[in-house]
């Protein structure tokens, strides 16, 4: 692999600086900050590409269609959004389970209340489903990854590791029907604990779609801050390694003013309570996981995966 | 092939129907015209496959960059819409000229004066690039395919049928610096010109993607009414098949009530006349060309083609 997804995000935000209007966030988020007004549109895309993110062999092509929203919506919930609208592009090869593709995309349109509004379909040699969604903030700004402060409190809305530990499972020629192998085939975006978080006041928040390692490593640059993981929430029948490294879990991670009663309300609004794992240190250089260094062990993007 | 878009977009449709609100379109016209308020935000997605869409032998990935970016901004264009944000998920093989990609994307970019605010990359076998798009349409309602009534006459923003004979001219190894290939390769959309025949009261538009022929018969389709083509304004080097059936000419098509100044109006923005190609009837089953049958000969999406 000659090239990685950071590595190109970085040239094109060089490529694109200086023209980003002030309340907007372009390039470097999970979604970006749009106007008008300003910061109110929040526009994310993500592609899945067969063999890479997901494999028709041990889910199918329902799947893949359910994943390529969720994937989305987690986007726009990390940005403390709400995901209104979704446009897809499909290619695929001839005799491709389209049916149950458009099923799956439709499936999590309603799950997660987005409209499908439009998209289209070309030929291929592989399968890949690339979809766009729009959504709104109310009367919030956006979450963006970059406001965490030294003193924040680090907050996960759930265990980790389980998609990781699911795609293990699954290659090991594993029960596809257990909840390990449904994290990986059919992950939940957690849109309500997003906006949630954000009404609480959470300062920054980021999606675990890298790895926690990864993602806690992109909230912290991007605070130009430091973070000491405490807590790791593991997720029955997956080890440390896939909690940190693994990704694709779709929680979120938030960092909130020291002092807020963040469990309470969360179960005052009827949701699974978020687990403290860490805080936020001033010391941009530190990385912690207790007392030893944590890496970043997650997805660096452009390098296979998945198959 | 055993689908194609068309018979796709057909079951999306009906699996959707029932649930578009007032002033709302979603599946089945250039692009999605969504709120709030009602009708004012438009959204279109289209992807460009290696093989199917470009052929590298023949052109740049800095021309399929411009190409990915051009017939969205075309899809907003025959909305009578002003494209505003761009997003671009691309996969690639490794060792793409991704350099050159993102320099033609960008090049659009600022062409149209569309920002690209984001995206994500991710390794495939097969160089894939979709781009999503939003925009609005001002004080004006958008232009929907389907708002033509007998009577009106039909226009066109350019000649049509060189991006086809381009790309004939480029596999018998012709030049690749002529007007032909660069309309192929560098294909134009036509922004300005979807805005004034908003502006001048345009009842449906399309832009040419398909062929003529084939796009003709969707306005009409949408509209419930016939169409008679009188004039076939043939670019230079082109052949009446080319510019018929050959599609990728991104000039708009619309349908204006008789006696409107179009020509005049033109000139006046400073823009290329359009040509006047025809009329609207009432019986919705007339496809005329002159006094022959016209069959919609253009792209059917989900063929191969382009390689």
């Amino acid at each position: 692999v000659s090239w990685n997804e950071l590595e190109m995000i970085a040239a094109l935000r060089r490529a694109l600086s200086g023209g980003v209007p002030p309340g907007e966030t372009h390039v470097g988020d999970d979604a970006a900050v749009l106007g008008p007004p300003p910061g109110k549109l929040l526009l994310a895309a993500d592609a899945l590409v067969e063999g890479v993110h997901f494999d028709l062999s041990f889910g199918g092509a329902s799947d893949a269609g359910w994943k390529a929203l969720s994937v989305n919506v987690s986007d726009i919930a990390a940005m403390g959004g709400e995901a209104t609208y979704a446009v897809s592009s499909v290619a695929a090869p001839a005799g491709s389970d389209l049916e149950g593709l458009f099923a799956g995309l439709l499936e999590a349109s309603r799950h997660y209340s987005v409209t499908l509004v439009g998209g289209d379909l070309s030929l291929a040699a592989q399968l890949f489903i690339s979809v766009a969604v729009i959504g709104g903030t109310d009367a919030l700004p956006a979450v963006r990854r970059s406001g965490a402060r030294p003193g924040d409190e680090l907050w996960c809305t759930g265990p980790l590791g389980a998609s990781a530990a699911g795609l293990a499972l699954l290659k090991r020629g594993g029960d596809g029907d257990g909840s390990l192998a449904a994290a990986y085939l059919r992950p939940e975006a957690r849109p309500a604990e997003g906006r949630l978080a954000a009404r609480l006041g959470a300062r920054a928040m980021i999606d675990v779609s890298d790895g926690l390692s990864s993602d806690l490593d992109h909230l912290a640059t991007e605070s130009g801050v430091g973070v000491i993981l405490e807590t790791l929430p593991v997720h029955p029948g997956a080890s440390e390694e896939d909690a940190l490294g693994g990704g694709e879990d779709y929680e979120l991670v938030f960092a909130m003013g020291d002092g807020t009663d963040v469990c309470g309300d969360f179960r005052e609004a009827g949701l699974r309570e978020p687990v403290r794992i860490g805080r936020v240190v001033e010391d941009a250089s530190v990385r912690m996981l207790g007392d030893r260094p944590l890496r970043p062990t997650g997805w660096v993007h452009g390098s296979a995966r998945g198959s």
